[in-house]
């Protein structure tokens, strides 16, 4: 790309569009363990670039705000430019992953409400838990942005949760991560199947990527990485 | 004892004295790491059913509820009967122990204000941080209730932080639990230097159960529970 590249994470490139706006590139990398594993997936980049954008353009037109813009091709998004907060923001509807190893919690109890949770982004320290005390300490965030980014999260997930049930899929949970641009808290990064848990409501399929984490074959993953954007997008 | 035994934990027992009050023994032994590591101390149990009644009487002097009501002899306790919640609360003034392994900060850092963290005491999980929505979903408490806990973790710092620095003491953190008692949130347990981490002023010697932790011969250890004893009571 002929663009300033500003930053590199496991599975997106950063590059400085202009004053104003960036531009996500997907990559196809999968990655699980904090980066530990690591494989390239062929067309993941666009179909997350595609299944992200389509989510995102879903919220603007509820109303939440987002750092979407269009799209630059089709496996990179027009962003606006935030200044991103560096923590992982989870909201869980049903219960899987760590929560059920942490916590006296077993697979598949129902939150209601949803349970919502910050973690630091942290690889060498495998993402530890947040409070209000630790972000406001290492001014990550002040208690009343945490507070009103469980706000927005939550009303994501009333847009989320029956959308995906429309579509006979179930959300357990999903993660998202904010920016802010003149005192604002916006959605930023991502929202796809590396960052959502999605199951087929009745047969409890999985079509996330707890595939990769638990050892399915690429062309699995492929394959449902693939049919969910097809079924949330027809 | 000539009374019923209602449990037992790693330091102390509880007995059924009457129907609204209990007896606390305080037991001689010594623990880390979640229980894998024990000895016994002899004399411990009495300086700590000591140092607590004294540290309570501290805070009821301050207005603090706390369950102490008196002692019933030099290692036992009279206290109110609480319904206990299973959490530890803990609030820190200066970083050390788990939040330095856990979290980009450093040994010695100052947090000012305090940060308070919530545990949920069980062993097996190695006592998993809780946020209030945990708390909630698991019914140990209520946001109001976390919230008002907070409230007090901080009124019972602003007692006894100026009271050990009168001392030449700096209180590094310290732990509590609390239960309820006709609907009210009132302090349980104990506070003794098991719960509490005080370190000496200027030298930094260390005086509470982490030298037991790091590996301390058990005289060195009880030579400080015994000291500070001394220096907080006269």
């Amino acid at each position: 790309m002929e663009f300033l590249k500003l930053s590199e994470g496991k599975t997106k490139e950063v590059y400085a569009y202009d004053d104003s706006r960036v531009l996500l590139k997907f990559k196809d990398s999968i990655t699980a363990g904090d980066g530990a594993r690591k494989d390239i997936l062929e067309g993941k980049g666009i179909l997350n670039a595609q299944t992200s954008a389509f989510l995102f353009r879903l919220l603007e037109s509820k109303g939440i705000e987002t750092h979407y813009i269009g799209m630059f091709d089709e496996r990179t998004m027009i962003a606006k430019k935030l200044k991103m907060i560096p923590v992982e923001v989870v909201l869980r509807n049903i219960a899987t992953g760590s929560i059920v190893k942490r916590l006296p919690i077993k697979e598949g109890e129902v939150f209601e409400p949803p349970i919502i949770e910050f973690f630091l982004k942290d690889d060498e320290r495998h993402d530890p838990m947040l409070n209000y005390y630790h972000m406001e300490y290492l001014k990550l965030m002040a208690r009343k942005e945490a507070e009103k980014i469980e706000e927005i999260m939550l009303k994501v997930n009333e847009i989320l949760y029956p959308f995906f049930k429309s579509k006979k899929l179930l959300l357990y949970d999903f993660k998202l991560e904010f920016g802010r641009l003149d005192g604002k808290l916006i959605i930023g990064d991502e929202l796809t199947l590396d960052s959502m848990r999605i199951r087929e409501e009745g047969s409890g399929r999985i079509l996330d990527k707890d595939l990769y984490r638990k050892g399915a074959d690429l062309e699995t993953v492929k394959k449902a990485y693939e049919e969910f954007f097809k079924r949330i997008s027809e």
